[in-house]
Order: structure tokens, then sequence, then C-alpha cells
């Protein structure tokens, strides 16, 4: 997890930031931003949820959510690495982490709900922070990034709401491009 | 969090590991084994406890548990620290945090204890699989990691003498120095 380096910088885009980093940085906006649920979240189970939800990529590798293509084999790579990564543990908690990543994965629960908030709602605030470097890496248009902090809206308006609003100041600064017409 | 960087190293020993990975690895250990704590824990006050402990180290810098001369102010800059670092956020939450905070370094609830268990225990893991380098780095003698590991009882009697199991392994390997008679 200190090893598998995400396309999202650092605050001050030194580097790129690992899962373990996002995943503590999660869990800490799970504490203090559960305020901001649609619905009031068992917050253990958020950051239980969020500090395992990336784990699958020890063997799947991050996949960048702006890459329709490595997006294509994400599930099918995503779930043989459960299968593994999980099962080093004991029967039960095997059992247990499983059943989280599903959870989150399937994004039904009001807990999930949120904790996908968190996760989109997160490289976009380090984007923000660190002068859009990722997405001027990656020429991002305003489309896919629209159609991305929609599926916050299940778990926490307010939170999109804060996500679209940094996405129409970098929309004005350039560092997100404007979709084609 | 995420630029301070610690004594430990990450497992494959390549680069120390910094505040936020360490962090994340805590929250991580108090899900997995809090079966192993003296008395049952309050889970998620368990990880809101380790998720937080090193913030004041954004300011106070990290302090190596085998440094001397450090620890004698290590208290005041962290005083310091927790003043203005936790004040960041609005004043409840600044309160939680803090009390977060002193919680943990008073070592007197049984979750704090546990937190503390954590916290010691995860480097003494790190520098094994990292064959003892940072061990070797600061020709770190037995006594004070004996001293170091005790503190850990309080909170769990099993994980300190798991973590006493791995000190007499690495002073067999040379990796942790005899203590001068």
């Amino acid at each position: 997890m200190k090893s598998i380096y995400r396309q999202t910088y650092i605050a001050d885009a030194s580097r790129p930031e690992n899962d373990s980093e996002h995943s503590w940085h999660l869990a800490l906006m799970a504490m203090l931003l559960s305020e901001y649920a649609n619905e009031e979240v068992d917050i253990l189970h958020v950051i239980q949820m969020v500090l395992i939800h990336d784990m699958v990529e020890i063997d799947a590798g991050d996949t960048y959510a702006y890459d329709p293509e490595a997006n294509k084999t994400k599930r099918e790579r995503e779930e043989k690495a459960a299968d593994r990564v999980f099962n080093i543990l004991p029967e039960e908690q095997a059992k247990w982490m499983r059943e989280l990543w599903d959870e989150y994965e399937a994004s039904e629960t009001k807990e999930a709900k949120f904790a996908l908030s968190l996760d989109i709602l997160h490289p976009i605030i380090m984007n923000d922070l660190g002068e859009g470097k990722a997405w001027v890496d990656h020429d991002v248009k305003e489309r896919p990034v629209r159609d991305r902090i929609d599926r916050m809206r299940p778990g926490s308006e307010a939170l999109f709401q804060l996500a679209s609003g940094i996405v129409d100041k970098n929309l004005d600064k350039g560092t997100i491009l404007p979709s084609d017409k």
C-alpha cells in the first residue's frame, strides 16, 4: 500500500501520493466530515471501509479514474486480487475484509455511499491544492470530472456541492479543460 | 503528515516511511489486532486516536524513540504544536482532537494503552521486515528497546510477547546490539 502510487499528488505536488496515504487521509476525512453525509452514518464502519478499500490494488495496481481502457479490466483484476490478498488473513477476518470491500464496491449502504463520496472528493481537493497538476498532466476534461463527482451525490449532497465549486474554479483557471461541444 | 519522515523504513527498507503511512498502518492494526488488547476496547476510539496521534509532528517533527536528547524537548515542542494544529479546525472539533491527543499522551484509558502498544509494535515489525536497517543505522542497543517494549504491557501482554520474540531474534542476528554489562 505504501508503494502503490496514484495519479494524484500530495498537497505540495512534489510527488504522487500512495494508497496508504490516501487511505489515512480518507479515514481522517470520515472522522471530521461525517456530519455532511446525507444520512447519519456509522463512522466506524465508514472508517473501516476506507482503510481497506484500496487493498486490492496491492495486486491490481492503481487504475486512474479518467482512463477508460484501464477501467474496462478493473473489476476483473480487483476481484482476483481480493481473492488472494484478503485470504492471507485467518478465515474469519478474511471473510470480514471481503465483505467490507464488497460493500464498498456495491455502493448500496449509506456508509458505502458516504465512503465513495470521500474517495471521489479527496483527489479533487488534492489536485486543487496542487494547482491542478494531475488534471493538467492528463489533459482532463470537464465532462468526465462532472460525471465522476455526480457519483458523490447519493452519499453527500453537501460534499458534492463543495467538489462542484472546486471544478468550476479549475475550469475558470484552465486546469480542467472544457469538454468539446 | 505525508512529508514527515520517520526513522523507520517501509517493509522493503527502500525508503523511510512517513507519519500518514504509519498512522494508516496503525489504524489497520487496530482493526485486526484488537482481540489481543488486555481489556476489551472501543475500536472506533482506538482508531481515531491512532489516526491523529502524530499530527503534532506537523510542527514538532518526528522525535526518534532512541534519541535521549531530542526526547528532552519533545513534550514542549508537541504541546505547542497541538495548540496550533488542532485549532485550525472549528472550535468543537479542535477540542475533540485535542482531547483525543491528550488521552493518547496520558496513556491511562484502556484505549490509549492499546493504541500505545500498537504504536510501539509497528516499528518493531517494520524494522524486522527490513532486516533491522533502522536499528543498525543507529547502533540501537538491547536495553532501550526492552525498556520501550515494556511500555506495551499495560495495553497488550500478547503483543508485548510478540515484540519480545522479535527483539530476541534480532539480538541473535546482531541487528540489535547487546547492552554493555
